[in-house]
């Protein structure tokens, strides 16, 4: 049910093509996964995402837990018929929200108690109750209950990974739905000793696919790849790899040259909506005055709605309008370039010639907001030195 | 160009259908105009509308005046190559929205000087200004500059009128382009004897189509509806008659018995936004407890994408969470909706049934806001018999 068949091996990086099939339907890799936190890709229809070329749709299940409940999913045949979207579908444990949302959280090592950040109200999750919850919602790919560890922090991480293991094996034993893939995820922080400890531990557990799950959350970018050049090797080459919650174009490509197949973010969506526009040539912000007569599409070449109908001032009127249109048609634009991105990275992929375009990617997409990026990281840096990331005592 | 051929009258009342030749394409008639006030019918993209079966679309010129400038429209080959919409538009004179929205307005007989409700800033129309934006704009239908004075003020609609009637033969005489059909508007509140004047004296000046302003703006329904009564038989049969900002469910189908061939409303979208959703039997309101695990479309039968795809239950669950998709689903049907119910009004003229449906909509439409409603319009007149209705004299 959940063949994963790896079709093109890239010569000079460790790129490689697959076809993953699911129950509803046939995944081609590397492929990103727009998110739909609350059963909706925030302003698209399931019609868009279709016709934006998506095939795997993340959904959040801290949120659909809290709002509108799994069982009332369940009751109205999953995800999939509850939000209209019939191609395969991931979802989270919830995990990663309970320590990034949650307004209040208490460890222990049965579970995590915390409130909800909607109303207050106090909950708890357990390996158990999370992939209880993941049949309730159905999605074809389900998540192993982790901890997200603060990457920097040694100590923190291997406490967390102690947790982590053990909770896999919890959840593989209380999944009772054979047509859900549960994967494991790989912790560690920056730790190539941890990592590779945590890889070899969930390959030995043989679970239908390896999550790499704690990254982009505070390291800088070159902490993110070389943790990927030490974890990835040691998964199995004959599974799916998913590198949770990574979605810049950049790191995409970078993420795919080290051997990973399956990608899901907010950042295209959310961009979006404030605004920022992704081009092969970089971000455009809408909202800069340059464009107040500009008659270009978006971008130049793109085959989306918004670029076959609509020009660079009419967004931005919209944007400025503060109009709902300019959110939807942003967000139509943005999807659809990562999934172009996607298929011309596997037809470079199945071409061989994948190291000369992500060489060509990378030369041509700017990274306008890199500085500001490096200065929050530097910030959350100093924080922690000061003594603050004492999560993994909570 | 303009050429508006009647093909169906009802026996039993004044209800029309007709056809409406624009340069954008022929309307077919009783019509309702969904309202894209900024350059966008709120939520929907064009391809929408269309879907919709949308034929008429109207904007707003004072608001498109403020922001992006009707001269950077005019740049872009006006509104319909700015907002990508094909078909037949309609603009406003901006007269409205001076007296409903800005933050002040110092009136004379020239024109109207106000300040943005959008950052203060100081602007003037004048009958010529308004017309000019309009060419830059470019709808295939136009409107008088007029002022729309408050509907039970005796001595304010008297004053008004004579500006109003002034400003129309201004704008006549300023026109410049052809392929713009220029509009009177009747005014005269709920005064038949200046309602009959402001008729007469429009229809002796020959516009190309005759609209009916200052009604659902505080009168109760039947002083709206007799106001009609005997305003319409002043107007010549062979002119398209617009009844303007009108497009409650039951007020088109009253509007049309009275002779009315078009409309247009903010009421469907800006209700569905508030998950207000129309059906045959009435107005529903997604948030209510008791759709919370409905399986059933919004309604039943209908054949918008909406219906199609979602149950009540999802769409409810969109707008508890506050998600974007929610306010979208819920204006494709609202649209939907109108357009359904005017395809089926058209019809029954064409077949000489329109007294029957129209009795039997009247019958199954509720009205569950209508208390709410002559609750509104018992403070609006309390306040006027306390004499703050003096914005005639502002």
């Amino acid at each position: 049910m959940f063949d994963f068949a790896l079709t093109a091996q890239d010569p000079q990086t460790q790129a490689r093509a697959g076809a993953f099939e699911t129950p509803h339907g046939k995944l081609l890799t590397p492929v990103f996964a727009p998110v739909g936190t609350q059963a909706t890709v925030k302003t698209l229809t399931p019609r868009d995402l279709a016709e934006a070329g998506a095939t795997l749709v993340l959904s959040n299940t801290y949120h659909l837990y809290l709002r509108p409940g799994t069982r009332l999913v369940a009751d109205f045949g999953g995800l999939h018929s509850f939000m209209g979207w019939p191609g395969p579908m991931l979802t989270d444990s919830g995990g990663f929200q309970v320590f990034s949302l949650a307004q209040m959280r208490k460890l222990d090592a049965d579970g995590v108690t915390f409130r909800s950040h909607i109303d207050g109200s106090l909950h708890r999750f357990t390996p158990e109750s999370t992939v209880a919850a993941q049949e309730d919602l159905g999605a074809d790919v389900i998540m192993c209950l982790d901890e997200c560890a603060e990457p920097l922090d040694r100590a923190y991480n291997e406490a967390a990974l102690v947790r982590t293991h053990t909770w896999a094996g919890r959840c593989q034993a209380a999944q009772r739905r054979r047509d859900q893939a549960l994967f494991g995820i790989v912790q560690g922080g920056i730790f190539p000793d941890l990592r590779i400890e945590s890889a070899r531990t969930l390959r030995a557990m043989d679970f239908l696919g390896y999550a790499i799950g704690g990254l982009s959350v505070g390291e800088t970018k070159e902490q993110m790849y070389s943790t990927l050049d030490v974890t990835v090797p040691e998964l199995p080459a004959a599974k799916p790899r998913y590198l949770m919650g990574v979605g810049a174009p950049e790191d995409i490509v970078e993420g795919v040259a080290r051997g990973i197949d399956i990608f899901d973010c907010v950042l295209p969506t959310r961009v979006a909506r404030n605004g920022g526009l992704l081009t092969r040539a970089g971000r455009l912000n809408l909202r800069n005055a340059r464009y107040a007569a500009d008659p270009l599409p978006v971008e130049v070449g793109c085959d989306c709605y918004t670029c076959q109908h609509f020009s660079r001032a009419y967004l931005r009127h919209l944007f400025k309008a503060e109009e709902i249109l300019g959110l939807h048609l942003a967000t139509v634009h943005n999807v659809r370039f990562m999934l172009r991105l996607m298929a011309d990275i596997r037809a470079h992929i199945a071409g061989g010639t994948f190291a000369a375009f992500r060489e060509r990617f990378l030369r041509d997409y700017r990274l306008p907001d890199q500085e500001v990026r490096h200065a929050q990281l530097e910030r959350r840096r100093q924080r922690q030195a000061e003594g603050k990331s004492e999560k993994g005592a909570a």
